[in-house]
């Protein structure tokens, strides 16, 4: 793992994810950026000393100096999103199987560097678009793809926050610290922090590729160098349609992260703070409330359930799926079986930076629409 | 009343309204445009023969014939929207007062006409955006007014609909015949239809004024002539943002109206499906649910209450609030009194057409913003 | 109507349940037991001076003297509970149809006498069990007649309220200060109130006959002279089984009454507070979310609806539905056609008179189960 | 670990929990009461094959002969009830500590007999009444301590399923097999298997010692042996009253169980299916929903949490705190330091032994109440 220390949110939510169902071990670890730090927090979390390596750069060189399978396998980058690029092309450059947090990187340059050497060396990568990993996620996916709700029209998607609807960066939020700052977290603020998990649950689900956006963005609070509220429209490629919020300054809002999606024949709500529940509605007929684990559910809704109906599976579940399905697909080659990953991989995570530069591109013209894919405006 | 005959919907909502606080007694109607079955309806509704008149001209010659006492002195214009401004500037010419459902009218000019010749009359004139009514609203719009919520940040609003997902009007259903035609409806469907009810929503509440819009339209019935759905990023006058979404398309939505206001100090969210709740967040504090007739309520929330808490209220009691608030007017006039109305009037009518206008010409251009007031493009 | 004058609550309810549909015209009133505030009360509800009548008994005799065509078709009696026997009584002999509130009268006896009466006379009477004139109680009652639950298991009936839980009648509620006097009330507090509510709402949905009870009565606060909470466990003739919970004492409830029934097949839930959904559950389906207005409604719970789903009906409405019962009982009966009464008749409102004994003569004895009908104990 | 191998629920939840924080690693078991499928069982999670014992003895056999520092410390029973007993007990008297699932025992003299070998022995001994792990659980117990509720009048606990409507044993589902049959379950069905836990809940919540209960329990499903539904009316020392009902054929109801805690000052309520939110009552105040990472928590519940407001957590999260709660002890016990349990021990398992045996006494009593304690019947 990189990144992770003490004071982080994310890293103890990576390694609970990787324990709950026993397919990793936290074996090494460069879990800050200040060596003394890094240090300490390995070997609070129970890693020796040899393995608590005071900075990703010693650590990819003191695990490549380790016999093959005492070695390091699989790496967790868990830092701001500005080092994501640097550690994840050199774990990929050394063999090494990657698991990063979201966004991939900060520009689509960076990314499309790591969709090759991804491809080049042949190494298993996932972004850790956790919401994918929730059992009634995928059943709404399966939905769409069967065909049951007929086709798509229209796809809603909003993530609603609001703990930084004050200064709180100025007030010593370290989670908040880093978000806000351009140089550690790259060029959108709210839209990079969770848009990105929007478009990614919207993409995931509607399996609709983004043609266009007319965005707005926000930054509500005075002082603040990022964006914390984005609205946009969205155009999919084939005439679907849709809109997307995202916003942190929303009192009261915990992370409320809403899918709908609308087809000619049914349509489909759900929501990560009550993820037990997929709404359906169908033509002329009584809505239908399907759970996880109860009737009715496709197998790979079904895969990603570890609980009878009625007891509650929730984010660190989902997040677990995400590290199963890597864990998963790395069991199937082994085996020489076939494998088509139910997880995010470096293709969705170029496209979570193509869509935030399109929505930059977008906020920052006159014109009311802007292509997702070239850079060219178009109305 | 004009209009609100057999088959219509929205008429009998207005005579339950009308009647459910015992302020008004229907006299005399003009209750379709067919003249057989206007008197027909009139008799099935107890008019006597000679006040179920056969169209609205012959209601205000018949009425004009009356002794002062017995005439009508307030028309219901409940009939489908194009018929709106010629009755309602006759009825106002006549000295009556009106109640007039929504949109107020197909343009501005008609608009603009109405609110000179109500201002001329002196008489009286509600527009029944019915949803102001509900005692919640009203709570929530004194707490944004006493700043309850500090600096309005953010208004979303959104109004979904499904009934419309399918080619109803061509399947026979009479309510969708003439809002999907733009001979009876205007130029606007959803958007008319519903999409005035959500910005005098969240007008109502926010008590902002939009100053530009950036819209997309969409028509997702094939052969239908109006837009079905529409969403709309919106820009206050004073720097506060918001968007608005309403649909007919989306399957299994019934008539789900939501609006929520964002600010510095705390944010509002209530539903019209469930319309006795109003969540209440402050910064830093738990959730509170204001519930109609409980603890914490307003004088303008009470005053427009009948029942306990618990024993919920609902649309026709909300919609009486409307015609119970012209009654007041008319009553406090009469008594010589000051009454600042709390209903809406031709003024909120007028400012329902400019949106509809606005969102009609940003949806044909090609700049991101356009202004509400001025038809001038903006960026 | 006799009772409802100032300061009471139920009596504006049923007049603006009497005015909602139209089938019914206050004429005649003794509002109040002060002479003077009957008066008052009567004339500002628009009622001629002639007709404001002191007392009921001097209503009768000044209705008696006018012609038969003016003169009053139906009494509400919406006093305290004590006088609804002698009132009901006097207005059945008088030949007068009869709305009454519940609990009908304070004892078996009386009751009876009612039973009688009205047998005798051919007149009307309903009891405003107006929980059951809610459409989706309609709806749930001909769900588990038509079968579609299968052969009823078990009930449970839940009232929950919190508005006594301090000493509101020496705080100088006036709703409480007679609901919570023996002389008044009669022998039950919360079970009469709301329990009685809540026996008629179980029986006119699951069809069943009480056969015996074991009950705990509770009173929480001190000095309180009549029960302010009731748990109750239920048999059912033909072997189904249940609960009925009742409170008054339960801070922040604020109307919080709850049906559950359980088949073989199938069950159902529905609260009053949430009144436009049912839930309907079947043996290996998803859950389905039935709405007043929404598809798959009987004919039965249509004919309880005025408005499309998603347009909330709430309590007036069903108490007009009880209203309009007796109305359409009435015009059928003039038509010379045959009617099956859908809202509760003298003989419900007896069978709520016998479950109150029976709960209370089990919560004096120390046996654990008390035959409803007998007054015998049985184990 | 002692059972929970294939087909096995319960032994799976109980490795994710031990897992979740790494606080355990599983290095033996005995996973299944045939030989064959123990061992087979144990490999295939990644036990060695000399630690993959076909039986509880001879892994306790086994466990003694190896050296202190790598013998198994704590022992996890996950067995159907019949075996808890003896296994525990030799646990305890092998000096392991024990996690054991509920009911602890099938007879109150089991019970006694554990307590005391606890007592002696001074190991550690938790039940996994799992819902009391839940962070707003904990919360909510707080509060009653601290006296935010005031005196408590009333509980109220509920637990609901629907799986058992049908015949399910005979129908091949192993989880009903053991738990409808007394052999393996004990005297108790729905009783023990679900009732145990709301009766815990609502001890740990509300901190009452019971005194009697009144109680009817049903068998709904021909041929089953033993109940499956139970109301019970609830006395509580010091005269708090309540009610608790399960069932396990409400069809459609998953794993519903509910508690609401009434006081002079206030009130509780909490839902399994939704544990993130505690609703908080006040007198004449506004609802407040307290959430799980939220503002206005205790430290006890904040101790409970591991993810920020928002990102639910869920059963395997509350079951991995009593989990980490025996942890804890272990761990300060080790460093010398006064630990006071936050989770429930082998008293709270005689406890609800007890509560089981008093409810089984009065559904076969005449008299309305049976004293818990004693034995002897009491009116």
């Amino acid at each position: 793992m990189v990144g992770g220390g003490q004071d982080a949110f994310i890293g103890a939510v990576h390694r609970m994810a990787a324990r709950l169902d026993g397919h990793y071990e936290l074996v090494a670890g460069a879990l800050s950026s200040t060596p003394e730090r890094a240090r300490a927090s390995g070997l609070a979390l129970g890693l020796t000393p040899e393995r608590s390596y005071p900075g990703w750069e010693t650590m990819l060189q003191g695990e490549r100096a380790l016999p093959a399978e005492k070695r390091l396998q699989v790496v967790s980058i868990v830092t701001p999103n500005h080092l994501h690029f640097p550690v994840a092309l050199a774990c990929i450059q050394a063999g090494l199987h990657v698991i990063c947090d979201k966004p991939m990187v900060v520009n689509t340059d960076q990314a499309q560097i790591l969709v090759e050497a991804v491809e080049r060396a042949g190494t298993l990568f996932a972004v850790t678009y956790n919401y994918s990993g929730y059992p009634l996620v995928r059943q709404a996916r399966q939905m769409v793809r069967t065909g049951v709700l007929g086709e798509v029209r229209k796809v809603a998607v909003e993530y609603h926050q609001g703990w930084l609807a004050t200064a709180q960066a100025e007030a010593g939020n370290k989670q908040a610290q880093w978000r806000v700052d351009p140089a550690l977290s790259g060029p959108a603020g709210a839209l990079g922090d969770i848009g990105t998990h929007a478009e990614q649950l919207a993409s995931y689900v509607a399996g609709l590729e983004l043609e266009s956006v007319s965005a707005e963005l926000s930054t509500f609070v005075a002082g603040r160098a990022l964006d914390d509220d984005a609205s946009v429209l969205l155009r999919f490629q084939g005439g679907a349609r849709g809109h997307l919020s995202v916003s942190q300054i929303e009192i009261g809002r915990e992370n409320d992260l809403r899918l709908s999606v609308f087809g000619t024949l049914g349509s489909l709500s759900w929501r990560q703070e009550d993820p037990n529940v997929l709404v359906y509605d169908r033509l002329d007929a009584p809505r239908q409330l399907l759970t996880r684990g109860g009737p009715g559910l496709s197998p790979e809704a079904t895969a990603a359930t570890r609980l009878p109906a009625g007891h509650p599976e929730a984010f660190i579940e989902a997040f677990a799926n995400i590290y199963a399905g890597l864990a998963a697909h790395h069991r199937d080659r082994e085996a020489g079986l076939e494998h088509t990953p139910d997880y995010p991989t470096v293709h969705d995570g170029l496209r979570g930076v193509q869509f935030v530069e399109a929505v930059l591109r977008s906020a920052r013209s006159t014109e009311r629409w802007t292509t997702v894919l070239a850079g060219q405006e178009s109305a």
